[in-house]
């Protein structure tokens, strides 16, 4: 085979990457110092992945990126910082019994973080088994992914300013990137500032509700490691009871951030330059909020006519009372839309009507240009519009008309490309459907259908949470290691749109 | 509004079709004379049908047909069918407590016949209950939809033969319509005698196998009824177990018929032509025994270790048992993958892992130009070659070729078409499943996750039997009217490939 794409820029840069993803490990090891635990795992993953990114960059002193080297970089990259960030889950767990101990864990875990999956196979998610610091960092695996590991470098690096468009085309949810500055550069970090905006917002409220004593148990800890998972629609949390653990409060002030997560952060750098009018007329926005007012409605009737019989204390009683079911049919339905996978009431225990919607509810996907994951809500209208045009060509054969969202005209390539795209993701998922069956009837466990289809859109739209044992309380620990495996590559694989990466497994991709 | 479809031409020959399915009704009149029981209701039947085909000839004594009105005819006379398909279930069980004597079930009953569905609402399948003539015409609706009822009137009727390549392009399966004769009335007449003479060979083999002494219950009249149903990929039987009423030499017997049904009809008049190469290398043929090829191994393969428990009587033991699993997986993948739905085993029985591969292979379909349902193996093929495309423009953009099937190229229009298509179909698929779990939620019934998807897939796919209460040997009598005429509604655009019916429903097609 004739290679003729410079790896070696791609792995140089990767490094690079890694080098400063060190930066970010700081975070828990402050923490780890305030709680006086865990401090040398934190002291020596920082080592460890300075010292391997700077091995990395001596592959190529002077990368340049083309193209396909581009691509390479943003795959590369995204795997070498899952496996970088589970490091402090092997050092920290070493000798112990936990489930972190075993490689492929550890591994799923940082996947599951950094792609703001949220799936988890942790044994025991406490304070107690686990350090602060720990936990802090599964956390901010998920704020560093949420906007984008890519673009993050690009506001700080000029070296990757250069190739930037092109990087975060390639990194970004959504079938077409908007720049919002001239410079790329800018762009990022308007993105990025917008970003840690929300963060520090949710952070002081959430903590305020506690001041005022609306949240006895959201402590500041709580607080800032709540609100590193919700603006990036990740989903972790450091009580085991997710969000069920804190009081109806906290669940309202959540709902609004996770809706903003999922909406198009360019929108809101034109809000803050005073053109409203630019997102209460964007067409996805429109879209994205009349679904989840539509699915909350049925949900919510359902809550209230008893759909969750068996609640118990997690989501406490929606039978007859109209806040709470409005609450957690709104606080469930956005959460699992945009991929959030949050969970104020143990969904996998509802009727199966109300388990039934939710994942309906999966397959819609957040917003282009959000830190949702899925098919996402843009090109579910491009299908809707090509499916009408379907019916209207089919009456009338001579008038083929382009197809039209917002008053602009979508190009009949990026149609295609839309298309393309969502088959392809169908067809892995369903391919990823059937391996985890038979996987696990393999190993002699029998998945319901439910459970097996969830399983698989959870991981590749990013979502978390699934629906039987591996609902929102449960975990993935059960499955076998080689279903594990199939799952970080499609965690991997749906936070970057399947494309960058499955382009590296075929022939065309290396050659020519 | 003003409407511009000439509809007044498209009744006129709904009427004339009406009229000629007249003669169709003699054949279970003589049955009824056989047996001296439901003369009248055939008699009467016939005198209704005549006269309402008369009736709608006179709306326009001299109709044209423009495209527009022909899909109208198409989707129109197929409904006009049902009806009047009908009225012998309801005058044989006017004033009895048989489920057939409600019209909605009566009309369920008859669509999923013309439509080659196989579901049925009948509350026991038996000879004692109903008589041989009604039974049998059940069966015959399978057969004269099963080729298509515009292709049968083309065949037959000069009047139509004048639009019948476009007729037959609407009514047809697959996405497009091959010729095989300059004369479009040749070409049906040459579908219909292959057609015809694989029925009549079946009816013979499974007689001569009762003769032999191979099938003691396979009498003259059951060996008619069940060719009537396997051709079509019907899947009716007047016997209430299906074919496990049958010994295993019947159904080694059915297995190659199903996968003839499930084969393009114009690559048998190749190879009467002598041109067998033409039908090897098709590239649909081969995908289509591939994939059966690897269904069934797995499949039978779960049935040899034991994936189907509780079988007990019906379909016999096959754990450990070569011969058995083989012949149970291999039947039963071949007759819901081209959508028969014939059972051989309570596959609802079975394991969890075997249900879901039969789940997925329901989503396969036959091939185009066959009398299967479903999405159909040459859109999958396309879809495929389109998603390999992607993955190539994505590492080239500047080379993007034109997507190739069996040496031929495919014009983008039709590929647009096949992923506008496919999705149009999910969405469908889709929207019916919700509307079922939310009809069947209203009546205070909750319906499995597997049943729901499973009695969407198995009426718009034109399968029949699903999981759950409509499994095999189990009905869709238990469903509310509401999700009954849904159903009816899916049936008759599943047949008709959605696009011919839904175009009704658009402005778009009566304006202009
Ligand atoms: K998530
Ligand atoms: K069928």
């Amino acid at each position: 085979m004739n290679i003729r794409v410079d790896w070696r820029a791609s792995v140089s840069l990767t490094g690079t990457i890694c080098k400063y993803l060190a930066l970010a490990l700081f975070v828990p090891l402050a923490v780890a110092v305030v709680y006086q635990r865990d401090i040398l795992v934190f002291v020596v993953t920082i080592v460890i992945t300075v010292t391997i990114g700077l091995l990395l960059e001596q592959v190529d002193p002077d990368p340049e990126l083309r193209p396909r080297e581009a691509m390479l970089l943003v795959a590369l990259s995204w795997f070498a910082v899952a496996i970088l960030g589970a490091i402090p889950y092997l050092l920290a767990t070493v000798g112990t019994d936990s489930s972190l101990a075993h490689p492929v864990n550890a591994l799923f875990e940082s996947m599951s973080g950094f792609t703001t999956t949220g799936a988890t196979v942790m044994d025991e998610i406490s304070t107690d088994r686990y350090s602060h610091a720990l936990l802090l960092w599964r956390q901010m695996t998920q704020w560093l992914g949420g906007m984008g590991i890519i673009v993050l470098m690009i506001a700080i690096l000029p070296k990757l300013a250069v190739n930037g468009a092109q990087l975060i085309q390639i990194e970004s949810p959504g079938p077409e990137f908007q720049r919002l500055t001239p410079r790329i550069a800018e762009t990022a970090r308007i993105l990025w500032a917008v970003y840690f905006g929300f963060t520090l917002a949710l952070a002081a409220l959430l903590y305020g509700l506690n001041l005022a004593g609306l949240a006895p148990n959201m402590t500041a800890y709580n607080a800032l490691a709540h609100s590193f998972t919700t603006l990036p629609t990740g989903g972790f949390s450091p009580e085991s009871n997710s969000i069920a653990a804190f009081s109806g409060a906290v669940q309202w002030v959540l709902i609004p951030f996770m809706v903003v997560a999922g909406t198009n952060f360019a929108l809101f750098w034109y809000l803050l330059r005073g053109e409203p009018r630019r997102f209460l007329e964007n067409t996805e926005f429109r879209a994205y909020a009349g679904v989840i007012v539509v699915f909350t409605g049925v949900v919510g009737g359902m809550l209230y006519s008893g759909a969750a019989p068996a609640l118990g204390e997690l989501g406490g009683t929606t039978e007859g009372s109209g806040e709470s079911a409005l609450r957690h049919g709104l606080f469930q339905i956005v959460s699992l839309l945009n991929s959030t996978g949050f969970a104020t009431s143990d969904f996998a225990a509802w009727d199966s009507t109300a388990q039934f919607m939710l994942l309906t509810a999966m397959f819609v996907g957040g917003s282009a240009g959000s830190t949702g994951g899925g098919i996402k809500i843009i090109r579910w209208l491009v299908i809707w519009k090509v499916a009408r045009r379907e019916l209207v060509t089919a009456a009338h054969p001579e008038a083929v008309k382009p197809i039209r969202l917002g008053g602009y005209v979508i190009d009949e390539d990026v149609t295609r490309g839309v298309l393309g795209f969502t088959l392809l993701y169908l067809l892995v998922f369903v391919a990823a459907t059937v391996f985890i069956v038979l996987d696990s009837a393999r190993v002699g466990t029998s998945l319901t259908v439910l459970e097996a289809i969830s399983a698989s859109i959870a991981t590749i739209g990013n979502i978390g949470p699934g629906f039987g044992t591996l609902g929102p309380f449960g975990s993935y620990l059960e499955f076998p290691t080689t279903s594990k495996l199939v799952m970080i590559f499609l965690m991997w694989i749906g936070r970057l749109e399947i494309i960058p990466v499955l382009v590296l497994f075929t022939g065309a991709f290396w050659k020519r």
